[in-house]
């Protein structure tokens, strides 16, 4: 008996697309990310991988992505769950903020130890800013958040896992969770027992499901999981790693 | 202390727009019915109704009407519910039929009392047909569903109603349904006490939501609730009742 998991990161922003931190601010995907989840929809179907539940964060680019990606492989009436622990990390005071700019304005060590670094958050947002949420109603039962680092990402998502994801798991359930660059890194990080160090190191590309078959004690078959287009993911990979330059 | 219930019907589906039969055919909506459900979450926005949990169907009219409006809305974070009983009235041997030919064939009479009677359904549909969806894996855990009438509707809508509709307005919920001319039908009946024969005369209009003030016992404050654009819901209601001349 094996577990089937499949995670999938939302296709391209309007903010990925003018290469701002985005973190919680709740932007529209693009007419490219749009592309991007239908596709991720088709190579679901071309697998023949069938969702049975959706869990996805409570942003809107997220949950687009679910929606098409359902949609498109005719399996968009399957129950559905959210939740803010799936939410992007929170980007602090750079919400908002270009990457190219805040890379010139701060320094290439700075600025890849916010992006990049386990446990050094950026700096926390003002609340009741622009790009702050502590008065969005979605979050009202969930701790006000000002800025976190992956590992904050890893604490807050895992409760959710264990809680959620896995009793979805246990019953025999694919499931589809449609998330972000780092709460999905998170998860890899989790599932994978990835290091602090090595993680820094592991991009997620957007649109392409990343299938995991986990045995009874939900550890990988196959150590990093099984991307739907290879080929793709790994152009991907490469893409995102050059972001801000 | 009252309770709120919002009534979505989907917008204009591609055989809305052909003319046919529907019923638990999971087509996609047209282009207007896609416009429709933006509106009806800008509707909502003008009125100030803030769904706090939504439920529909198990068919993407449905499913993408609620995505759109609630998005419009910036309501997208919401939870979600679904459920095979609040699906359209199962057509039987009449879906994937035009209407108009319908009436031709069999003529006023027949096809009015298809169309309208309370309890007479339509002949039934054929076990593995190309429209019958007895091997439909969504509907797995519901009883094989091969021609409904309006009263059929009622009796396996009622049960979710109860179970799980009320229990989140007794939350104090503000509950959006998103689903169709008939199981929207059934609902109102029920709300209302709308007779058997007066019912042949209710008609709601795609992508205008209707809210229901109720009251402690769940009878509605204002009898009928109120369109959040009376205007267009007339004459929606008018285009309603003369389908298929």
């Amino acid at each position: 008996m094996t577990y089937k998991l499949v995670l999938l990161r939302h296709g391209e922003s309007e903010w990925n697309a003018k290469n701002l931190f985005t973190g919680w601010v709740d932007v529209a995907l693009s007419e490219k990310g749009t592309e991007e989840a239908k596709r991720g929809g088709a190579l679901l179907v071309e697998a023949d991988v069938k969702p049975d539940v959706v869990h996805t964060s409570l942003l809107r680019r997220a949950i687009m992505t679910a929606n098409l990606a359902l949609d498109a492989a005719d399996r968009h009436w399957i129950p559905v769950r959210r939740s803010w622990r799936l939410n992007e990390r929170h980007y602090g005071a750079l919400q908002g903020k270009n990457k190219k700019e805040t890379l010139a304005e701060f320094g290439e060590e700075q600025f890849m130890t916010w992006r990049r670094s386990y446990d050094v958050p950026p700096p926390e947002i003002e609340l009741g800013s622009e790009y702050s949420q502590d008065a969005d109603p979605r979050y009202e039962s969930a701790p006000v958040v000002r800025t976190e680092a992956l590992k904050n990402v890893l604490e807050r998502a895992l409760p959710y896992w264990e809680d959620a994801i896995v009793p979805d798991l246990r019953d025999g359930k694919t499931v589809l969770v449609a998330a972000h660059g780092n709460s999905l890194r998170a998860l890899v990080k989790h599932l994978d027992g990835v290091s602090d160090e090595a993680i820094a190191g592991l991009n997620i590309p957007t649109g392409i499901p990343l299938v995991y078959e986990l045995d009874e004690s939900l550890k990988p078959v196959t150590p990093g999981g099984t991307y739907l287009d290879p080929d793709a993911a790994k152009d991907a990979i490469a893409a995102v790693a050059n972001q801000g330059r």
